[in-house]
């Protein structure tokens, strides 16, 4: 059990047509840890500011998430503002503090660097090398990508989507990388760029996971109030990776049940705003969801 | 047994990525009885020209289809010419010429008159109640709308609506005739409008079913090359309701199999153009792809 999670933990400003939430504590690696907490004992890498709340540290340990990689830096915590419209797939960057996060470099802690799965979360891909020289041959590397580094590292970002084993991405960033519009082909043409599973995700339509010799679909939970998509697909990630992370297997049964976890994690997290979900829900509500999801699709 | 379809039976100039077709054979009728013909022995009830070809009126009884309510008079048949983009759910109306369709009042055969389910195949709504009166008491009447009518006709549509059992509708419709952007708060709010059963078609994204109490999700089976998208969704009402009539029961269980048969009907017309791939499809392969559904989304 050793997932390592190089993500950002933040503190985010959100507006959807559900109101306005300010500063409130978010980040790639936030999402993922605790997504990922339901499953497995996650390890962060990552780095805040003096002005990040003790209190969620708190909560993040108590939720069994190890914190030995996340720095605490003299300075102000990463601050991202956006803005969701009416369609949750719409969001506005608003703002984009760096601090702290500016000039981090991802170090591993020695007590992470036999862990067996390793998550980049939309890390520039630059420095990806960098952190996984750290690690002793992981089993599996996953990573997301965000535009910005489609846009202006692509070079980069193509060769490490060769070296890893895992790639998450939504349906405009699979479309962006391959140049194909059509789904299935985009899917397919991700595997032929290296990782040897391409999980596209896409919103309330669900995901699609593409292996070398097969298709899953999952679909989403039926949602009727999408409070604050932030931190969906990193809770997908979060539920993917941890539920991998505890499964000693890796067979397509294994990674159907990986894609399930993830639609499940991501259907909690966009019920409130920032990790609001997180505080009250219990592993008993994701095993019931998980079985809503089959209630959902079995015919 | 006994699904009556009321709708067109046409020519189409169709353009895609894909080519051009010159004056296929197409329309809702068409599509719809074809596809509901590998379940049943479903009836038509429509109008052509004397231009339609006789090879077509072989081909359909041939398929088992009750030609009794197709009515041949002088003049040509309805013709539409489309285009589509490389997104398949984009399409353009070029041109309509509806020739002998323009003063066609659906008269039912006496013949007819008993049948179980009745499929008002995008009709004018406020010409409902003239097809719907020369029926006694069908079990099921079901519906398709168009833009054209949500636009047009709103009232009558709404009101139509509200004696329905099922009605199909793709996202847009949906969104447009509930003013809801959420397709699960939509596809509530079409039951809430009177239909028992609204069927929810989202192309690529497969489709749902919403019921009084349950939500039932099929995903689309994985196609690359989308031919051309012209009648998936009359086919897609041709296999759930085909599949209904030659079923007993209306439970649950029974509603979900019509879904799936439904996107697997949808799945095999889009392969190729016009009714092309129904000319070379057995039951058998229905079957098989029905697996491939099953085996695309158990976990």
């Amino acid at each position: 059990m050793s997932l390592v999670i190089v993500g950002s933990v933040a503190f985010d400003t959100i507006e959807t047509p559900w109101g306005r939430r300010e500063k409130i504590v978010g980040g790639s690696g936030t999402y993922c840890s605790l997504a990922a907490s339901y499953f497995t004992r996650p390890r962060i890498v990552g780095v805040v500011g003096r002005d990040f709340p003790r209190k969620t540290l708190a909560l993040l340990r108590c939720r069994g998430v190890d914190l030995d990689g996340l720095k605490i830096r003299a300075g102000k915590t990463f601050h991202w503002e956006g803005r969701y419209e009416k369609d949750p797939n719409l969001r506005t960057t608003v703002r984009t503090e760096l601090n702290v996060f500016e000039d981090f470099r991802p170090d591993v802690p020695a007590s992470y660097r036999a862990s067996r799965i390793v998550y980049l979360a939309n890390l520039n891909p630059e420095h990806h090398e960098y952190v996984l020289g750290q690690f002793r041959k992981p089993a599996v590397v996953a990573m997301d990508t965000i535009r910005l580094w489609i846009d202006t590292k692509r070079e980069a970002l193509l060769r490490e989507l060769g070296r890893v084993d895992v790639f998450f991405a939504n349906d405009e960033e699979a479309r962006l990388i391959t140049g194909e519009m059509n789904l299935i082909t985009a899917g397919k043409a991700l595997v032929g760029l290296g990782p040897s599973l391409a999980v596209l995700k896409k919103g309330e339509h669900g995901a699609l996971v593409f292996g070398r010799d097969f298709v899953f679909g999952v679909l989403a939970h039926p949602c009727e109030h999408v409070i604050d998509p932030t931190g969906a697909g990193d809770s997908f990630a979060g539920g993917f990776l941890g539920y991998l992370d505890k499964t000693p297997g890796r067979t397509p049964r294994d990674i159907r049940r990986a894609a399930v976890y993830g639609s499940v994690m991501a259907s909690f997290v966009i019920e409130d705003f920032g990790i609001g979900r997180f505080l009250t829900l219990d592993r008993g509500q994701v095993e019931l969801r998980l079985r809503q999801f089959r209630k959902l699709s079995s015919f």
